[in-house]
């Protein structure tokens, strides 16, 4: 069995225990030669390296645990390159909350305009990165867990020739929580799923193979959705629809509640950066040798399980079906081919390959277009510095109420990431 | 030359004179050899019909004009059928646009939830209309001016066998403000144009046949566009788009502007009714025998001229180009074959063939497909009286901002429509 | 565990061992309450049946044999229905091979002229078939194996509400090929495989997840595809192709070839006519009960195998990748998502998801939309009984050389298929 | 008015005197100031020049005449260039006849594996001209008569940005004969026409507005068809099809007859070189001023009358209808909107918008699918010289029976036109 190489780039991050857990416990499956973590913050790498390394040497693997300031020994040669990166750090995304709040408008730092002043400042460095793995490890795989991950999905997949998968933790969450509510396990659920990363349906749930679907909305209807992520949602709509959709939907369907409720509570950001603070005094601990329970509550459990079992998939050949980010290529209709969509795919050692999910139903349809298309106009203003397409982009947002919002919008985002946006000239 | 019977539904419209006065003009080339008027009100028919009696035999021409109550008379046999019912009359418009407004929405009598309101009314009548023309006229041509225009000609198409066309004044509309704007005659304007109806954008003006859409968007942005209806834009943004979009278009792109506006003044149904009921007592004067100039106030200038030129065209095979709502068939890039659109097309006496526009461009196409969602779930609503697709097309339409405001909207409309909306058990 | 019911239509072919030897080696994981066995030919029923009753008996399983000569006792209340009749019986097959051979074309009983006289006289009856089956199995699953195979799958998907999946050894057999090539074993084969029925190319075959397409082509081109059925091809347009063809293609590719050949040589169906007639009276023997070896030269190994592998799948919803007939959905590019194609499918207890196999390439892309669209107006001639469709179906046959041929040549068939082709008046 | 200047590439053509009177004919409506001939054999440059010379003098028009070898000098500036060489010469048509009779197989110069043989040589020469002209004149049009057209108007829509248009004088033609079957004038004739040039069908004509498709099928059926060219076709067919089909079809429909004709007459080549040969000695008398008639038996009547009107019609802004080949953008379901077919187009001074002739029959889909695939992979083959595309070509080419005869007969191809392959290394 081969031993593989993974990069991990913005391994400072505070999840980073998570993925070295989930590593260590696929161990057999999954041999580890090399793993790379690689931070521009000294600091946070020295201290969540460290805690890598004690972490492995608990467990007794001969994973060697290289801990660099240089993206580039990272990428070179890795199998695997983990993408998991914030430009402009918390701090960025507390700005991107907060802005669009300013003009009465849901900030959502991944598919609201929060996120569009995210993906505009990240994108170009993302780009960067793929053109540097086109070269250092033409044959490995990038597994994007970086936000607004859609569109830098998106955006990858169209200016770079890498070989890439975009992964979240919602359908993996998703499946969990169906599970709960049945109090069964995970792999006796199977979703049909369709949409884009954020903004996307399960149109079927199965159990053990039989359909469910009208059980989970009756049931979700009835209130007993605590296990479901960013629920409730409108009953009559939801029996309506006929489909579960992912709790950040709220945002487009409940935006009056939504924006309510963030007008008079601090933003997310904040506390964020409270528990992220934290967590890195924790992981300071040179005791500590395990990742620490308190790491659930940061909100992104799952997303080292979620890319541990897709990186042992493709290793091992297993064909099984994880949900991803990938070209559409026709599994689901209404989209275009090229488009990247979040849907169900067989996993190889060759790629993903979706499976088909067929015609979107004509109820959420334009919702899920437009939204595309949004994400599009974003890839365009931050690949070329577009004013244009930037403001096009807005203007086409769900969120965004007027074009006059948007141009203001835009202006201010500008003005307030002016050294994060030198594309912009 | 053959001559040609054309019906008119509902001609107790004080649009009628102008749409008398469009067929005397055209007398030599359109020669009429029976006009059957007919409206559900005998006041109303009366009034308009021996006003219209007066003017064709002030014109010198041989034309029948027949009144009746029973529209299978006007039908029967006719090459033409022109509609332009009112279902609910001019007080169910005032409905349709009052109660949106106490959501907080935009009523907007034709693109807005106004319209929709008005097409679940309208809808169920049309078709019984069209499948007793299939049987009462079936190679004649109706012509349909019955508002909300778009939708009626969508659900026409897709549930009947009927030959038909939708018209509406705003191409030749904004046709001839351009042709004012530069100050020469509307023949030397040509429009590439594309959309829906009330929601449609010129990609591209010529003026014989040189391409000025860059000066009158500046011109435009000038605030040089008095003689444009519906106009000011936003100048960033028309700028950024590159092309002129139907003053309708103002409704979405500056919806809090509009909406402003419309709480603060009466709706236009009081304005209409005041004028339409001032018109009515002029024509009972017997001396009448042309179409009063008052008229052009009415607001639908060049309906007739339209509604007559397209005729002529027909009947003459003149090969002409007319904007008008047809299906797609591929003219239209990024709308399904079968969707009905406002188009260019050349006019033969066998139909309206579409010319080609191309893919509509990412800036505006996520709003074109959601708006045609949003037309296809009404007219299944309408068709079924199915409440979750009413629901779905509220919850899909831009101007409706949470999914709880479409059900209660939803609810409030069929409150306050329950005689008008048997087929919703 | 719940035990299913199988009815077999057409359990008179000498293939039905195969079928209950497959059922016996899966009864772990796949428990028979009952298996009802149909045939129109009493004695082929008894023989067949009385084999089965014997292997069952061997097996010491409780399964349940019914032998009838009903076909809806067969059929109500079966979770899964296995069709494979020959209307006209194996004397329809030699007409079929026959007729086209005294035009000098090609007859070939599946993908060519011949499959085209079959389909006529057999879609007909699995109309009735899946219409029965609508009522008396509503929730059940037709496998069928009935050909022309892709033509049968194609008609009742369109004409009737029923579940389906076409099957087909070809895929199977390729796969097994392959594995003998590299002489492993058939789990380590991977094929990216996309087409109609006997009209599929393998894209890329992974070994291990290995890509070793460019490997096999050179051994195929070397003369070492002894093992893959329909060999050899010309080795400058196979590694133009890149792709590896189903032998059928070489009655596409080769047919000049192939024409020689079968001028010469007496048809396929006598051959199969002798064994077949060889089969029946062995299993006459009351100590038979197993399958016979010799049964394995009969032409349609691993049917029954990919049949029971199939039924397991979707009983245990294993999500197994099988390679099947259904509708396309968007899986292959260039074809209709209402067109039946084979290609992989995620199997699971609800049914087949095809698997994205993306854009045909433009080297074969034409060669399979001319056969679908032969399909298409050859179902539509089965199903009306419309001569013009009939006449145009063959027009667009690769293998019918001009038009005037494709009128003679249904005039023939007619003549000589009267009996069985009472839909042309 | 604004003056034109044209330039002519292979003025040397015999054709080029009907250019000059279509153009004189319409001195009113489209003055010349100046027409380029250039060719690039100075002894026919000379003599068509002279006779132009003579023509234009005669007429009494401004017209400068400039002769040239420089085809750079007939571009400069030019607002439309006519391009229509010959690579290889007719000589090159004589082998591109006669090779493939060698292998049974129907040459024909434009749709056929002559035409194939043709568009290897000319496409890269016509490449450099499309190359040129974009610099030297960018604002002008291409109007290309270069055969085989389909091809060459294919390569160079997708490879240079040129702006052209494809014009063959079938569509003329055919409506021409129209005319002259009902005994009237062509303006009164209107066809539904699409497809690819020399592979399309009238799938409805009409006179003075009124289908007459059906009259016209009834009388080529009668064999009254004398007036179309190459006809007759199968009746019993042409009723299926009900639609009328260029008489280049035959070639597909009837490739038995053809190529036994082919296989006992000598091929067109000899002919029209004899013809050739004798329109310029009748050149050269320094008396003749005008068109000789004998040049109508030249086979391309009505070319320069299509070219001038086409012209006629952009220059003038006529939004009148032309039969042209350009990229379809939609004009017919079921071939790419990037694909070049043959279609009725509005002509305005900016373009030529094709109208909506919607889905393709079934009947006709695969065939026209067929030849665009196999125009797309010759284009392939003629730009990069790549072998395998070329032999795909072949392969995918309906009159080719087989992919050894499509490898033989590329081979053959390749060794008898060295010199003007360079490409194929």
């Amino acid at each position: 069995m081969k031993e593989i190489k993974i990069g991990v780039i913005g391994s400072g991050s505070t999840y980073n225990p998570e993925l070295i857990e989930g590593l260590l416990k696929r161990r057999e499956e999954l041999p580890v030669a090399e793993i790379a973590l690689m931070d521009i913050n000294p600091e946070r790498l020295e201290i969540t390296g460290a805690l890598a390394e004690r972490m492995v040497k608990k467990a007794g693997v001969n994973t060697r645990v290289i801990k660099t300031l240089d993206r580039k020994v990272a990428m070179d040669g890795a199998d695997f390159v983990i993408t998991q990166i914030r430009v402009g750090l918390m701090e960025g995304r507390a700005r991107d909350e907060r802005i669009p709040l300013e003009f009465g408008v849901i900030g959502q730092e991944t598919t609201g305009p929060g996120g569009f002043s995210m993906a505009l400042r990240t994108i170009p460095v993302m780009l960067e990165i793929g053109r540097e793995m086109e070269k250092l490890s033409p044959n490995g795989w990038m597994i994007n867990f970086t936000n607004p991950s859609g569109l830098v999905t998106e955006a990858l997949n169209h200016h770079t020739k890498m070989r890439m998968i975009g992964l979240c933790n919602s359908p993996i969450t998703l499946q969990n929580r169906l599970a709960t509510l049945f109090n069964i396990s995970k792999d006796r659920i199977w979703m049909d799923y369709f949409g884009l990363n954020h903004l996307s349906f399960i149109s079927k749930v199965f159990l053990d193979g039989d359909d469910v679907t009208a059980e989970v909305i009756k049931r979700i209807s009835e209130g007993d959705a605590r296990e479901l992520p960013g629920y409730p949602f409108n009953p009559t709509v939801l029996k309506a629809l006929g489909m579960i959709p992912n709790g950040y939907l709220q945002f487009f369907y409940h935006r009056d509640k939504l924006l309510e409720k963030l007008m008079s509570s601090p933003g997310r950001a904040e506390t964020v950066m409270k528990i992220d603070g934290e967590l890195l005094e924790l992981y300071k601990d040179p005791n500590l040798n395990e990742k620490p329970k308190i790491l659930e509550q940061r909100g992104g459990a799952w997303y080292s399980d979620a890319a541990c079992a897709l990186i042992s998939a493709m290793v091992n050949d297993k064909k099984e079906v994880h949900i991803v980010n990938v070209k559409n290529q026709g599994a689901i209709g209404g989209l275009g081919a090229e488009d990247v969509v979040e849907v169900p795919a067989l996993i190889k050692r060759s790629g993903a390959y979706p499976v088909v999910m067929g015609e979107m139903p004509l109820s959420v349809r334009a919702l899920i277009q437009t939204v595309k298309t949004y994400e599009l106009l974003t890839v365009k203003a931050a690949v070329e510095g577009s004013r244009d397409a930037a403001i096009l982009a807005l203007v086409n947002h769900p969120l965004v109420p007027s074009v006059d919002i948007a141009e203001q919008l835009f202006n201010r985002i500008l003005e307030e990431n002016r050294e994060w946006l030198p594309q912009f000239k």
